[in-house]
């Protein structure tokens, strides 16, 4: 699953000095899959928070798309949200191809998604876009990251179903226009992104509780280091302190 | 293009007594498509209007998705709006292949575009429900109609690229179960229907104008009195007076 952070950190055409190395989502994910595969809740508790959860990042992408100032950004950010949704769909055909009604499946996520989606929307287009980015990048890592503890053949597919861009280069070239004009606005995205990442944190840990097991946070932790250590490479790729 | 309207009336599992037989969408527009042949602007002109036609009825579907309250409506209306975005790439794609800048193609009808979104955006839930329903089936009829002036080869492709259900039945299933309960929602959105036909019929009207040509009234009146027929059977299937 290496194209989401090939994708944004793999370009050498605009290089940041300020920036450190930046890892390849496939080394993130190597450490992370380990710790997270005996954690992966039942194959149609895990299908049905992705597809919901799929949703909201629709949802938000959507709103980016409403909010964007210009044609181009409209169009590209759009992209991202068709890739969103073949996501969506095809876990809703994962859901049901093993027998089970998706609907039913996603219901137990919706408060909390909406709850989260709500708290996390953020008030204009840049905080929209920095969600976006954030909170997609995590639980996109993460969810990928469980996946090594599904069956094996379904583990592959949503895999590669979750093997998607979602706009990331879009978002990261629309957001860094717009914090290289303004101190003020980078100040207040740092602030942002602080924020989310710990409203994130609490998602993808509701999920491992939903699992059925409720792990000791030894098992947790390693999981989070390294989910934040990519949090931090999306801040620095913005130019904004984590 | 006959399955919008097709699919949306061909049911036979839930008539309703009130409702007049209504034709599908075929005569509507075999009719509109022999005035509106020969009010065709030019493909590059259409093609980029028709573009960003397309971000607007998506951004339309994906507020409905938001303010939807069941998963169920969620992931159905989620499942239109990607209909609704593959239409636009699939229009990007043509502008592409003819060598045009899609964004640049785009670009003259965003300002009328964008001011007729917000406009018609709906206060709520219903309100965006009602909207999707009748200013995305008024101007789909309205652009497979003048696709027919359109170069042969493109006519088709472009007829094929709006053959969408676009949320019909999603939007009528929903629509129903709300307006059935409720007559006092039933009248404000007959009054929300009335509105949205003006502004849609105005959009409609400008991009035959943008066309270089201003058409008299006597070329433009018997297409928009079959645009408006076919308006009227999608408010007699909501059981709404038109």
């Amino acid at each position: 699953v290496p194209s989401l952070i090939r994708r944004l950190f793999g370009r050498g055409s605009r290089p940041r000095p300020s920036a450190p190395h930046v890892h390849p989502r496939s080394e993130a994910i190597a450490v992370a899959r380990v710790e997270l595969a005996e954690l992966a809740p039942p194959s149609k508790v895990y299908l049905g928070q992705l597809a919901y959860l799929t949703l909201v990042l629709f949802e938000n992408l959507s709103r980016a798309v409403t909010l964007a100032p210009t044609t181009q950004a409209k169009t590209s950010l759009s992209r991202a949200t068709a890739e969103v949704l073949e996501a969506h769909e095809a876990l809703i055909r994962e859901l049901e191809d093993s027998g089970a009604d998706p609907v039913v499946a996603m219901e137990p996520f919706r408060a909390e998604l909406d709850d989260f989606r709500r708290r996390t929307q953020g008030a204009d287009y840049p905080e929209t876009l920095v969600t976006c980015y954030l909170t997609g990048g995590f639980l996109t890592d993460f969810f990928a990251g469980l996946a090594a503890g599904l069956p094996k053949a379904l583990g592959e597919r949503v895999s590669t179903v979750l093997d998607i861009d979602a706009g990331q280069d879009a978002l990261v070239a629309e957001l860094r226009t717009a914090i290289d004009a303004s101190a003020r606005l980078a100040s207040r995205l740092a602030m942002w992104g602080r924020r989310l990442v710990g409203d994130t944190m609490l998602v993808a840990r509701s999920s491992l509780v939903i699992g059925g097991r409720l792990p000791g946070e030894e098992r947790i932790e390693p999981v989070f280091t390294e989910l934040i250590s990519a949090h931090t490479r999306r801040m620095d790729a913005l130019g904004l302190t984590a």
